[in-house]
C-alpha cells in the first residue's frame, strides 16, 4: 500500500479542520501552541517511514507518556500491579474524583489520572527515589524512540505542578484510603515530568512499534516486555485510551491508541505499524480534533482496523 | 490448527472450574438452570463445526440478544441512532439509574438495558407495532442461525416481567427525559421476550459468524449489514459487551464478545471464526465463569486475539 | 402586636417583587396561574384571622399536602412508619433518584416526592382501597381547614399524571426495592389528586394551626395527633419542608413550613399561630418567590422564631 | 423546675448505655478514651449550673469548634460569607468529596469539615496569619468559657494530621476550584488545632449561653454577635448539626445542637439555657449515643423544644 499517497491525501482533505477545536489552555505553556499544526507519522517493522506535516516538530506528549510508565510498571509488578489500579473504563470524565471515592481509592485504570499518579508512585517504591525513577523513565523513552537526547520540558511539568490541585486530590484521597505509598507532591512533581516529555510524531511512531510487535521493537530486536504484556497494553489503550471518548474512537477508529492533552495521538496496528499524530486544537473530550480524524481515515483508506 | 483438540482440552481443564459460581437467580426460570454444564463452539467460515459437551442445549441468550437487535436498528437508522444511544462503556453496574439520570436519559450503550430497552423502542417505532418487531427480531435470528424453528420462552419472558421493576423505572426515567416513543410496558415486555430467545452454542455461534466477516455470513453468502458497521458492532462489544467487567474482558480475552446471564458468551475472531460458549455458573459481574475462562485459555492456545 | 398593619407593610413592600421569579410550567393547568398575584392569612388560636390580598382566592396546594398525609400515617403507623421513610434533608434536587437508589429504595424523607408517593402507599395499604384513601384524606382535611367542601382539581391531577414519568419512575424503582405494596399507577394518581386540592390562604392557614398547638385545634377543641408527633412533624417541616433550599429558609425565616409549586407556603409558629401565604411566581429552588420574603419580613418584623 | 433532678434521673436511666457505641478510634489520641464516662451540664442565664456525672473532666470538642469559629467568621463578612459556603444539609456522610466535586468545591455547611476548613481559611484571609489566626480563636472561647485558661490539645492534633489526608484531599479539591485562599497544609493544621480544643461540660454550656440569648453572654453581659446572627447560627445548628442525622436530631430532640466526635454535643433552648453533655461512646452516624438519648430524655422531661 502506498502509505505516503495516503498520508498525503489525509493531510489535504484535513486542510479546513486543523484551525478547528481548542487548543488545551490551563496552563500557559500549552495554551500558547499555536492551532493549525498538523504531523503524521507511520512505521513499519522494517524500518521504513512514512510522514507528513511538521513532522519534526517537537510538542508535549502528556497523557501518551502513561503508556510508557504502564509498560514499566507492568514489567516489575506483573499482576500484583491490578491491586493498585484496575483496567475498565471509567465511564466519567478523566479527571473525576467521585468514581475514586465510591471505589475507594483504586483507580479504574493506568490512564485516568489517578491511575497514572499510583503508577508513578509503585515506580518510585520500586526505584526508592523519584529521581531514580525519572532516570529510569527517560532511558526506556530514549531507548524506545530511538532517539538518546529525548528530555522534558522543565517549564511545562512546573506550570502543570503551578496548577495541580486537583491532581494533588487525586493523591490525597488516594493516600487517604491507603493506596499511595510515597510523597504525595514528588509524586505528582514526578508525574508531571514524565508528562512533559517532549517529542515529535516520528519519535513518538516509533516509540510505540514495540507494542504493535508483541513487545519487541522489530528494528533495534530488543524484546521489552512479553508477547501477552504487549497485547494487554493495547488492550487497554483500547478500552480506556481516550478519556470519556474511548468507545467512540474504538467505534470510529478501531484502533489501540492513546491520546494527550498536547494534541498527540499515538496509535498501533497490531503486527503491522505504528503511527502518530499530531494537531493541538482538542475536541470537547480533550482528544486532538484532526488527530482523531486523521486516524479515522487512515483506517477507512487502508482498510486496517482491528475489528 | 486442531480446533477440536483445544477444545477438548479446554473442556478437561475446566472440569474443577464448572461448579464455582452462582446460576443467575432472581427469576425462577434462569435459578432452576443446573449448574456444571457446559458446551464450546467453534464455527469457520468454510462451514466447518467443532464442539465440546452439551452443544446441542438450549439456553437463554438474555443480553447477547442486544446484540442482535442492535444490528436491526443500526442498519434501520445509522448515525442517527446515536442521538438516543451512546457507544461509551458505562463504568458502572449494568442497570444504574445514576448515570442515566446524571446524562438527561440518554443511555451509554446499547448493551446496557435502558441502551437495549431504547432499541427495542426505536424497533418498535419504525415497525409501528411491538408484534410485527418482535417478528422481524426472530426472523432475524433465525436467518442468521440457520434455525428456522428458533424461538423464545414465554414463560422466562412472563418471569422477567413480574421481576421487571428495575427496567420499567429505566423506560420511565428515559419517557421524563423525553427519549422514548412507545408504550412503557409493551415495549420492556417486548424487550424480555427477545432476551428470552433460547439457542444452544452451535446456533448461537453460527448466529455471530457475519460479524466475523464484514456483516456477511459466509456460508449463507448473504450480506445483512456493511462491512463498515459490523466493524463498529464488534468495537462496542469489545468496549461494552460484559458490563462492568468489559475492561477485564478485553484484557484476559481479546476478543469482541457479548455475554447473558443465561451463562452464555459469543464472541468473533475478526475475518477467521465465531465462538460461542456456555456455562450457566455466573462470576460476580455476571458474566459465565466457566464461559470466560475458556475464552481465555481459548486465545492463549491459539494465540488468536484482535491485539 | 397588630399583626393587620404588619400584613398591610409586608404587602405594600413586597410590590415590586411579586413579578419576579416564574410560574410553574411543566403542566398547562399550573402554567396558566397569572404571576403578580399575593395573599397572605395570620390565624391565632383564639379565632382571629388576619389577611392581606386576594385571600379568598383558590390555588391548587400541592407539596403542602404532604404533610396533611404524613400526619395521617404518623398517626396511623407510629415508629413503623419510618422503616419505610426517613427524616434526613435530602441535600439533592427533590425529584431526583440518584439518592433514592444508593439508598436501597427507602426515601430520605415524607416530603420528597418519593418520600410523600411512599406515605400514600403507607395510607392505601392501610385503607385497602384508593378512593376509601382519597376520602379519608379528603375528609381530613375539610375538618383542619374548617371548610366541608374543600376538593381537589381533577384537571390538574390528570394534566400531572400526564407528565407524571418520572414519578412514576420513582414509584417503580421503590417496588423494584420491594418498598412498594399497592398498583404504581393508582398510588401516583392518588398522590396527584391530593396535591391538586385547592384551598386560599384563610382556609390553609387555619388547616396548619393544629400543628402550631400540640396537635389540638384550639378553635375545634379537636386533637388530631399527640403533641409529641406534632413537634415532630414541624421538625420535618423545619429540615425538609422546602426541597433544596431548606437550610436557607431555616436560615432566613427560622419557622417550620412547607412550600408548594403552586406558590403557597404554610408555616406556623408554635404555641401561637399559623401562617399562610400564596403569590405564583417561584425561585430558582420551586419555592414561592414572594411568598419567601414575605414571611422572612414577616419574622423580622414580629421577631417571632423558633430560634 | 428542678433540673438537678431531671439531669439526676436521666444519669441513672442512661447506665445501662453508657457502654454501648464506639469511641472514634481513626487517631490514637482519642481510640484511648475510655467509655461508660458521662457528664452532663445546664446553664441558665442567671448563673445557675446544673451538673450530674463527670462534669469537670476534660474532653475534645472537634466539630463543636464549628460553631465558634462559624460565630467569628459570620462577625467579619456577614452575608459575603455565604460566597464560600453554603448553609444547606448536606445529605451526605460528613466528609464526602463527591457533593463538593459536584457543587464546584463550594461546601454545603460550615459544620462539614470541607465547610469548617473554608471557614478557617477566611479566617486566616482576615488575619494574615495561621498564628494570629489560632490566638483570636482562643481568646474567643476563653472569654465565652468564663475560663482564660482554656487551650488545645497539640498531641490530639498532630495526630489529626498525620491521619488528614482526606482533609487535605478536601482542601486541595476546593483550591481546584479556587475555593480556597491560604496554604493547604497551615489551613489544615489550624483546623485540627482549634478542632483539638479541649474542655468539660460546664466550660462548654457556657460557652453556648450566647447562642442562647441573641448574642449576648447574660452574665458578662458582652454583646458577641447580633441577635439575627444568633438565630442564624441556631438555624444552621439545627439542619446540619450533626453530620448525616441531623434530621434525626431535630426529629427526636428538637434543640438546634452540635455535635463532636470526641462525644461531647452542645445544645441551647432559645430564650432559656445552654445545655453541654459529654460520653466518649458513638453511634453510627459519629455522634454520641448516650449523649443524644440523654437530650432526648431531657426535652421529654421538660417539654422544652422549640417546635
Amino acid at each position: 500500500m502506498n502509505y505516503q499517497a495516503i498520508l498525503n491525501e489525509i493531510y489535504e482533505e484535513l486542510q479546513p479542520e486543523l484551525m478547528r477545536g481548542r487548543v488545551a489552555d490551563y496552563i500557559p505553556a500549552l495554551a500558547e501552541v499555536e492551532k493549525g499544526q498538523f504531523a503524521m507519522t507511520v512505521t513499519l517493522d522494517d524500518g521504513q517511514v512514512f510522514s507528513v506535516g511538521e513532522s519534526s516538530k517537537q510538542f508535549s506528549i502528556q497523557s501518551i507518556s502513561k503508556v510508557f510508565t504502564f509498560t514499566l510498571a507492568l514489567d516489575i509488578y506483573s499482576r500484583e500491579l491490578y491491586k493498585r489500579v484496575g483496567v475498565e473504563p471509567s465511564g466519567n470524565p478523566f479527571n473525576s474524583l467521585v468514581q475514586l471515592e465510591y471505589e475507594n481509592g483504586i483507580p479504574r485504570n493506568p490512564f485516568i489520572n489517578a491511575g497514572a499518579i499510583t503508577i508513578t508512585d509503585t515506580l518510585i517504591s520500586h526505584y526508592k527515589d523519584e529521581y531514580k525513577t525519572l532516570e529510569v523513565i527517560m532511558h526506556f523513552v530514549r531507548q524506545i524512540s530511538g532517539n538518546p537526547k529525548l528530555s522534558f520540558d522543565s517549564a511545562v511539568a512546573k506550570s502543570e505542578m503551578e496548577h495541580g490541585d486537583r491532581n494533588l486530590a487525586l493523591a490525597r484521597l488516594m493516600k487517604s484510603f491507603g493506596n499511595f505509598e510515597n510523597d504525595v507532591i514528588n509524586t505528582v512533581m514526578t508525574y508531571f515530568k514524565h508528562c512533559a516529555i517532549t517529542m515529535n510524531t516520528e519519535e513518538l511512531s516509533r516509540s510505540m512499534l514495540f507494542l504493535a510487535f508483541g513487545g519487541r521493537d522489530p528494528i533495534s530486536k530488543k524484546q521489552f516486555i512479553t508477547p501477552s504484556q504487549a497485547k494487554r497494553i493495547n488492550a487497554v489503550m483500547l478500552t480506556c485510551g481516550h478519556y470519556d471518548a474511548s468507545g467512540e474512537f474504538a467505534f470510529h477508529v478501531g484502533l489501540p491508541a492513546k491520546s494527550g492533552v498536547g494534541g498527540g495521538i499515538a496509535a498501533i496496528v497490531p503486527g503491522k505499524m505504528s503511527i502518530a499524530v499530531w494537531s493541538p486544537a482538542l475536541n470537547k473530550y480533550g482528544n486532538s480534533h484532526a488527530g482523531t480524524l486523521a486516524l479515522e481515515k487512515f483506517t477507512t483508506k487502508t482498510g486496517l482496523s482491528i475489528f
